[in-house]
């Protein structure tokens, strides 16, 4: 057993203005110990567009004060009793689906992301949090029930494990359960933070193609040095659609434009065709279907959310035995406040991860 | 050889008013023979919804003078050389599938629905018609490429095959593709001349369940005696969408209202569920699809049309294995323009076959 008398300290939101720049640093309670859980030494935090939502309210209402933050890497420093899978010392991650009650049908079923009954732990991005139980990973110190805690690989450094535990897994998790691999043809609309790891994954699964789509033909020589084959700039090439129709056999879409030419995405598949969207426009509402371009194409548009401990395990494995480098820039855990406004500037290349100085 | 001195004669549309009982008894000339041709002596031909939107152009325009008509069962009077799928005197049938061009990747795929080059033969929902190359069924005599000539089975008769040959595909092809059968909890929204086949199919398949959703209540007894096991109306509870949240595997959507409550539908999904829509609104446009409710339920939405001449093959096999009766009202082929208005009024329980007298 360590010690235990360390405080938990991180940037807490005190109202929507605190996406704006106004954190400020203090000291918040963590959830009640039980024996189940772990506590862990944050030593790296990624930083993801849901962070801001949260903070802001944007997508339902907060309760104040919050730290934000799901993407936690660091050392277990405390380990309940019950817990087998970890040992203190470990070097570990959380991620974001550590809100699901572990109870219901869909938990014992493996699907974790989608309970009904979960718990806030500013990982959520889709419930109205319930309950005050766990306080994220801007921080020095995070508790998590261990079954939500997982080993990172020793080949995988941490600052690049990080954000792969919400944005890595939010993508790697569709790609894998739609057959991303060999014989398939993969888009990925919009080259972000979501999006750039896609093209990572997919290339790392061993996809036949994978072919970046964004707006600019500016955007070209970086999708491509990332590793992606093809480019379709849908701004610029002004028959982006025809040129290219039902060239894909499954398109993930992490753009979340209301206004994004989801008809014109939907032709690029090929018959039998998948579009997975893992990003929401304000309020939800997508652009519109047409049934049409559903029926001819005999394809699907379906959504996906995170992925559960397992897959992320397997992910990380993925990405220390391929030695995938996700395109990161850390910051200091102090520069929190700056990060979240470069974020909403649309400044990261692809995302940012604030470390703990040791 | 059979004698060829037949004529084909049948109900032509010359104008958009055809859809009002406009049609007029007149001769046509088939599509020129080739050697892969049959030609059938049309004993029974169903009336589907989309004979409506070909007769007013109402899903794009129409060559006048046009026959409608794609569920045509009879029997083979005239035989190409190169056909050995067929003989003089079997009793065969024609689905809607029969505008795809053989040639192109799709079709030698099996994905004939869903060939870009396809030529009209009326029963094309959803190209507009490019060359006129065949007539429809609402007549004496058919001629169709081999390829889309299916036998009809011995146990199964005419009148009840004759619908199935689009409106019985169209939904037994989605419940096949996506797994209905046992373990699987279907349902089936609209029961009108698709929906009731639907109900029937996914039965016959071995679902653990089939649940009828439509909008009225007083629906219900009608939907039970069909065969279903359960019945949701979406009109009368006002917690329908809450009330059986995540209780279905796979839903079929028969509606094709852009009214209809899309989201609710979705809500039904269980995690991983899907729901095929094979009717469409006019001009396509679906009701509102929420990014959320796809991502939190991890599910998709996707279109299916009607089928391969393969799978009508395996459909009518188990039509006939397990002695499934639509729900059927004969007319005689000289009423055709009497039963248009009555398909037109929502009149069908379920689905109207036009008769030639022998």
């Amino acid at each position: 057993m360590a010690s235990t008398d360390y405080k938990f300290e991180g940037w807490l939101g005190h109202d929507p203005s605190s996406v704006k720049g106004n954190m400020k640093w203090g000291e918040f309670e963590p959830k009640k110990w039980d024996e189940d859980d772990v506590d862990i030494k944050i030593s790296h935090c990624g930083v993801c567009g849901s962070d801001t939502h949260t903070l802001s309210s944007g997508w339902g209402p907060t309760p104040y004060p919050c730290c934000v933050g799901h993407e936690i890497v660091g050392k277990a420093v405390r380990v309940g009793k019950n817990v087998k899978s970890v040992k203190v010392g470990d070097r570990v991650g959380v991620g974001a689906q550590a809100d699901s009650c572990g109870t219901c049908a869909d938990c014992k079923n493996g699907n974790e992301p989608h309970c009904f009954n979960g718990v806030n732990t500013y990982g959520s991005l889709y419930k109205a949090p319930k309950e005050r139980k766990s306080m994220g990973g801007y921080a020095t110190y995070n508790r998590t029930p261990s079954r939500f805690v997982v080993k990172i690989p020793d080949g995988l450094d941490s600052a690049s494990a990080a954000p792969m535990l919400c944005g890595g897994i939010t993508v790697y998790s569709p790609l894998k359960a739609n057959g991303a691999g060999p014989g398939k043809r993969v888009g990925i609309v919009g080259v972000g933070g979501l999006g750039h790891f896609a093209v990572l994954f997919a290339k790392a699964l061993g996809a036949d193609e994978v072919v970046g789509i964004s707006r600019k033909k500016t955007k070209e020589p970086e999708v491509l040095n990332l590793g992606a084959d093809r480019y379709i700039a849908t701004d610029d090439d002004k028959d982006w659609d025809k040129n290219n129709a039902r060239s894909l056999d499954l398109i993930i879409c992490t753009a979340s434009s209301a206004k994004m030419p989801m008809d014109g995405y939907l032709k690029l598949l090929a018959v039998g065709g998948t579009l997975i969207q893992v990003g929401a426009p304000d309020g939800g509402e997508l652009p519109p279907i047409n049934a049409f371009t559903l029926i001819f194409g005999g394809i699907k548009v379906g959504g996906s959310a995170i992925g559960t401990p397992r897959e992320i395990e397997e992910m990380l494995k993925l990405a220390e035995e391929k030695k995938i480098h996700p395109w990161i820039e850390k910051r200091s855990m102090k520069e929190a406040n700056q990060t979240i406004l470069d974020l909403e500037a649309g400044k990261p290349r692809y995302r940012y991860v604030l470390c703990n100085e040791e």
